[in-house]
């Protein structure tokens, strides 16, 4: 059988889109997409993956027109694209398209902000390449999911690259022909191993994939040429990376049904299955208030998942805790928080939240689903209080609200960037689709980091 | 099984490795797919593909430390690496590891040559760091071939990034863990897809192959981390990238036997399908001298492979008469060619050139091998004059000489620079064991085009 015209008839589409093709409810996702993204990369900006990754680069960057995220160095496009990019993945923490685990904003907006600072282009119409470059990204990964992850590939890289090759070339305005090729040098640069995860280089795969990606805009632009069909031929990128290519899933449909509208954005800053257990420690928290401080025991069931993956019950480091329900669970009950500053050194050492958290206990019961939890809390008086979460926020089914996502973002920012400066960025940011040129949002971004009053 | 700890013992092997481990002959071997690589990076400085990808990236360019070969650009070190791997592949006539059809020297020697502009080394040492990094890329190429080529990889470009990233890892200084780094951070970028044939984005294959692996070990020393095991790891680079591992090829006998040994160089600029036709007919015009013309007709008996890719009578262009054993067999009679100079526009286009084409005929015999002919010469006094070519010049049966790598040299770089920098830049190459700055070739090599005498 032979395969449909994807590449060409997907090039045509990515050329075409107006910003108002865009349906308004897809167009306010990209918004919480791209706010989420910005915090993120800004959050992340001080982890020592960044430091490493900018003590490399540096001597190599051209002309220094774009901001890194939460730091005061300049870099040139290409290699700004990989630092936020890695930045904004480096704490696990960013946005994810569930059906393949893609986390997609990494890739794409990277890339197009870095390119905002050279070649200025609207709010809405960085959006608009956004929403087209992660709908590219998501499309070709369904395409290929599970199989293509099953190998042993890690998708965010390998599709991301598709993502930013096709919202660079949208913005920069490529014709179909150009966007065939970039889709092609997008192909041939499709990498990035699972085994890197649990090292640096796990962040590393969605800066290269916006650097990359990027890259092959740049080179199509300059009439550097390329096979017309790379996704679909036969020695292609979906046939050779992959054992199932379900091409109606990069075709259907396209420019009514968006992927793009499905992103999900992590409440938490620790592994999935924790985030029902602080979602219902914080709901309690809401609930009691100060009784929190009478509270004689605290029971949790669980899914065997949950304590086989987080089952640490006196973790020493930040790390550490991330591993830990029971102090996922202390910490969200004390400080309602699941933010990067829950998973601190100096909080997971500091002696209320080691004393509520030896007062948690768990059980194991395979009937209660891996999204689920059950929450018991006895206090002193002898009264109990039960939530039952059947869903954590963060999921489909309960999205974040956008004061949450305010909330997550905050948290993340002010670590690095301080309370003020958090506060401009993140307006920023929500009113991008308003701005004349959105490449303020980089610069007002792309600050040096204090520290915060929480250090 | 478990695997061997490749990636641990490749990685130590690199960096102990010193100037006096390499055996003599390995060296000169060295030396001669040294001098091989500048001229044919010279020899393709000025093709369209390198214009193209000039033109994308010189905006992009940090501080200009190192020369482009054959033209007058400088670029950073990463950029220079990818511009002349592109440069040193676009006419397909650089060397080639028979066992696995990988062009060693593209992305090995052009990341190293770029970076020696910056971080100064005797010319010994940069053969030294280039026969590691061509014995690394053809050690994991035998490990995955022939079965990662069939799947549709690009082994130049696969393994290549591995090779440059030992290379230039060992030329900096790597501690093993870091060459480790190195090593994961070159399997997690491994991409180049066949389906590029035929495109500019074949060449940018070996190009993108040394920027990215010199980028691995930039990384590396920085402190970014990475796998410690990215070649045979369960997720690794072998297992996803192929269905055959052969871990024994990359370790037996590693240090004594020399995979780099074994490397070889195209006499000619086209198919090697046409190689014998030329290779009999350049030795038949050295025995009739000026009797070539009173020809009355040429006879090729051929394997059918040969007119399958080979057959076009009559070729318009230069890049037609590529593909035409009539027009090769022709200009290797009357001028003696086979290099660039052979497929020119001008020359497929010259009344003699076309009248000795024309009494040029060709006979399908399956029971010729592929890569011999016999050439039968009638003459108009009724003489004749059989030639048998089992093996052409190029063969790991008859290599080119060091005369026969100097005419190549000569003949593609004076097109380009002209005939006295050709003269210089050679001499350097040659000299290179002895240089005390390795970048004295690079100083010389890059130099912006002439128009030469040829044209």
């Amino acid at each position: 059988m032979t395969a449909p015209k994807v590449t060409s008839i997907l090039a045509e589409w990515i050329v075409a889109v107006q910003d108002d093709d865009i349906p308004e409810e897809v167009r306010r996702e990209g918004v919480r997409t791209f706010v989420n993204w910005v915090g993120c990369a800004v959050g992340g900006a001080r982890h020592e993956t960044v430091d490493a990754a900018l003590k490399a680069v540096d001597a190599f960057s051209g002309p220094r027109t774009s901001g890194v995220l939460g730091r005061e160095e300049r870099l040139d496009v290409l290699h700004a694209a990989l630092v936020n990019g890695i930045s904004s993945h480096v704490l696990d923490y960013d946005d994810t398209h569930l059906k393949t685990i893609i986390h997609p904003a990494g890739p794409v907006a990277s890339a197009l902000l870095a390119l905002a600072e050279t070649r200025p282009m609207g709010g809405r119409e960085l959006i608009t390449s956004m929403l087209v470059g992660i709908e590219v990204e998501c499309r070709i990964g369904n395409c290929v999911y599970p199989q293509h992850y099953d190998r042993g590939w890690h998708i965010t890289g390998t599709t991301g690259v598709f993502g930013a090759a096709a919202a660079v070339g949208h913005a920069i305005g490529l014709n179909t022909t150009q966007m065939q090729w970039a889709l092609g040098l997008a192909a041939t640069q499709s990498s990035g191993l699972r085994e890197m995860f649990g090292t640096m280089t796990k962040s590393f795969h969605p800066g290269r994939a916006a650097q990359n990606g990027a890259m092959s805009a740049f080179l199509a632009e300059a009439g550097f040429d390329s096979s017309l069909q790379g996704i679909e031929a036969p020695r292609g990128f979906a046939n050779v990376l992959s054992d199932k290519q379900d091409y109606g899933e990069i075709l259907d449909d396209l420019g009514t049904r968006w992927e793009a509208a499905l992103n999900s954005y992590k409440p938490f800053a620790c592994g999935i299955v924790i985030h029902p257990t602080i979602d219902g420690c914080q709901q309690i928290r809401d609930e009691i208030g100060d009784k929190v401080g009478a509270i004689r025991s605290v029971q949790l069931t669980t899914h065997p998942l949950v304590l086989e993956l987080t089952g640490k019950t006196s973790p020493k480091t930040g790390l550490e805790s991330k591993f830990s329900v029971y102090h996922a669970a202390a910490s969200a009950l004390i400080e309602r928080d699941g933010s990067p500053t829950a998973f601190t050194d100096a909080l997971v050492n500091r002696a209320d939240i080691i004393a509520l958290r030896d007062k948690v206990k768990a059980a194991s019961d395979p009937s209660i689903h891996e999204a689920s939890v059950v929450i018991d809390v006895t206090f002193e008086d002898g009264s109990t209080l039960r939530k039952h979460i059947q869903r954590a926020i963060g999921s489909r089914d309960v999205p974040l609200t956008d004061e949450q996502l305010n909330d997550k973002f905050t948290r993340q920012s002010e670590l690095v960037v301080g309370e003020a400066k958090t506060g401009e960025i993140l307006d920023a940011a929500w009113r991008i689709e308003t701005l004349a040129d959105a490449a303020d949002v980089a610069r007002r971004a792309a600050v040096g980091p204090v520290r915060s009053a929480a250090e």
